[in-house]
């Protein structure tokens, strides 16, 4: 309730001595920033990682969704590691980025693993990166050990943007700001909120609070149990700049997605 | 119902073109075969790897763990990448072991991925391997790929054991039968049932499938929803040699353990 956000993160970074400004240089190809909307709905699209991270999906399944997110002009196809070739064929020159989740969805690989995954992610053609903070070292408050994870996969990603997913809902609100603060320090280029598989989602006030926290600078996305384009719109309205969703088409569409595993 | 095991399992050896037989040295330190029971509940604590994969696990939460695997005597402690340091400094010469899963929960990182997390947790100290198979290619029938996969992380555990899970509560008859046959010819000592993340866990029946499939030579693994010795007599029954769960100690002294995340 009372907790003083500012003054946590300055103490975390001061205990980390290291720069508050990403140590690593802004990437060279970072798509530009999400267009702000000019009214609801408009865009909304290209606020979409259109995600399918079933882990028995096939290649049938990745054409699916592919072609969907190709129809729609979604700003990206979010996958696990070993499809980003095979969906980085697929999409060609559209213009539909990928994306690759690193250390899925536990966030518990060790750091040579998360880092050996998102250099393989950037070979095979990934233009962005969600990796999955180390949530246990956050919780147990080793700021260095999150940091160095976090280091090694954004070095990897040799200046493809990384999304620092903080499973909020495992988290406590001191655990959320360190979280944020950690991210913002290591290069991230976005803090985002869920995997979709533990037991919450995305809520307003953990967008807000992350909005709050990592500032005007960085992206926030809201992940996790957005199926429509009601809760689309809070999101962004609370300070969201990407979503991602498996029911991306429901939400531009008007409809409700289903849950997905 | 009808499926002919004994044929499948040809026609996909022969379809790869593989030896069937391990393509790897045994490994020199592997373990004693897991002894058989003379009677039930006697030496159960040696089947059990003492597991702990919760994503927000902390160092307090690892300790805890492995001192009740010191105090009853279990085969190991089961533990993510990430903390297999730290557990394997935790339990010093006991001779309580240390497994590491790899590509957990769900099997879809790159093989790239896969083998550094593999080289680095054996590295790190673990004595076993715990790989999820790649579901999504098994799905598709594409048994190249999946046995490459695999392959790749039994060179890297370098003599290490490895346990290939299939996750069976996501195949059909077909292709928990090819996953068997995969994880044979690639080296794996065990096949072994569930994450303990999916919708469901070990059965009897796929207990005494996968034990028909991989004949007497491998080991076989009962994970997902043990939680009391009932449970776990009836998994060793149906051909079970080893048993994955965080109720061990309910499990050994007669009691029935709770669902965890």
């Amino acid at each position: 309730m009372s907790l003083d956000v500012e003054a946590l993160a300055r103490e975390v970074i001061a205990q980390l001595a290291v720069p508050a400004a990403p140590p690593f240089p802004k990437a060279s190809d970072a798509p530009p920033a999400t267009p702000r909307r000019e009214s609801p709905r408009s865009d909304l699209r290209l606020y979409l990682d259109h995600t399918i991270l079933r882990p028995d999906a096939t290649h049938a399944a990745l054409d699916a969704h592919c072609d969907e997110a190709l129809e729609h002009g979604f700003w990206s196809v979010c996958v696990a590691s070993r499809n980003v070739a095979y969906v980085r064929e697929r999409l060609g020159g559209s213009g539909v980025r990928v994306c690759s989740v690193i250390g899925f969805p536990h966030g518990d690989a060790s750091a040579t693993a998360k880092a050996a995954e998102a250099a393989r992610a950037v070979a095979d053609g990934a233009d962005e990166l969600d990796v999955v903070i180390a949530i246990g070292a956050l919780k147990e408050g080793d700021h260095r050990a999150v940091y160095d994870d976090l280091r090694g996969v954004v070095h990897a990603a040799d200046g493809k943007p990384v999304k620092v997913i903080l499973e909020t809902a495992l988290l406590d609100e001191r655990e959320k700001v360190v979280g944020c603060v950690l991210s913002k320090a290591a290069g991230a280029a976005f803090v985002k909120t869920s995997t979709g598989y533990a037991k919450g989602g995305a809520t307003v006030e953990d967008i807000a609070l992350m909005r709050r926290v990592v500032g005007p600078e960085l992206g926030v996305k809201a992940s996790g149990g957005i199926r429509d384009a009601a809760t689309s719109d809070a999101m962004i309205a609370a300070g969201a700049t990407r979503l991602g969703a498996s029911s991306s088409i429901a939400i531009v569409t008007g409809g409700r997605g289903q849950s997905t595993y």
